[in-house]
């Protein structure tokens, strides 16, 4: 199966790709690697959820909007390149979780996109990758994740 | 205009390169990608403010400070490569902003940079990004900016 | 001296490279670059120490620990790559550091990794570096590192 493919068997439809929120873009090739902004949990367009990990939102919470930041930047990623196929490998995914100071499990909230990325791409998903609690994010987003995908060039 | 033009007619003259603050470098090049260290907002060698967004400085001048951490960057950018004109295009930003947990205008400081190296670079600047609140930085100071430089090899 | 015998020198005995935490691995190659996924300081599988610095735990104790996560980097590094002596390059070390509001010495506890780094390399372990101070890390831990090296490429 394709990358799309897997996500239409995983009842997902991508959106549209997110407009960035400053002076920047979305993604940027460079060589064969792919650089993607921090990407938010956006549903249509608006932030899912706010709030911090440890206080308003459960770890599963948590890990539904890390899998939603996922989605945002699978968008991302196609409308970058043109389809999901070209991608040769996910290289890194470094996780920003919007932590109290006594919450510390933020792999387990990470694992959401992580897993996405494992399901759509398989034994090529496989990623390095941070998760670090921070204080505060963006429009008081509980997520935001960066990723790096090594893709095909022409 | 060349980059450098372009900051001459902002009325900027580049600082010396700052000298790193441990045991690392300033700048890296691998291949065809310069890797900065996380830039701090200098002047004349010494940081332009400290403190925290959402306590003591304003969201204006925070950006100031993004946008003179990025001015730093280019004086890093340009001892490291020998002319600016040698880039071919910005790929990453990454923006930690000292915050208190209640500050979610992230984006807006790091616009300080981004707006900056939009300035300087045109259509070649526009680089992916993410904008991080993080509880606080080295030497108390109110932004840390990382970047990612595409360049030309000879 | 190799990076093997140079280590051997120091009395360092490379661990098992460590477990990931979740659906993701430890290193991913992309080209001639190697990154690693975020490194705690784990001795035997189990972290060394948990807290904040400024609060339970010194500089000095803090970097022993970055410097615990650079070796188990290194383990990391030697698993994928097969003999440090591939290494070319010490690209970009990044330290979240999880510190009180109050604590801006971020950069004297990564000098911890990044002298390991300069000791076991040399010249060519001169990396580009950001240091920063976040409010909580995975499972307590004082410290993470992040580190992408440039390696020969057969």
């Amino acid at each position: 199966m394709s990358p799309e493919e897997r996500l239409a068997s995983l009842g997902i439809e991508l959106p549209e790709a997110p407009a960035p929120l400053g002076s920047y873009v979305a993604a940027v090739t460079s060589g064969n690697l792919v650089f993607l902004s921090g990407m938010l949990p956006l549903s249509m367009g608006k932030l899912a959820r706010t709030g911090k990990l440890g206080d308003s939102l459960t770890v599963e919470e948590g890990a539904g909007l890390a899998r939603l930041a996922a989605i945002n930047a699978l968008a991302v990623l196609k409308a970058e390149t043109g389809s999901l196929e070209k991608v040769k490998r996910c290289v890194r995914v470094c996780g920003y979780i919007a932590s109290t100071p006594e919450f510390t499990q933020q792999p387990a909230v990470l694992n959401g996109a992580s897993d996405l990325i494992a399901e759509v791409f398989g034994e090529i998903g496989r990623h390095a990758r941070a998760a670090v609690g921070v204080s505060v994010l963006p429009l008081d987003s509980p997520v935001e994740v960066e990723f790096v995908f090594e893709v095909e060039t022409d």
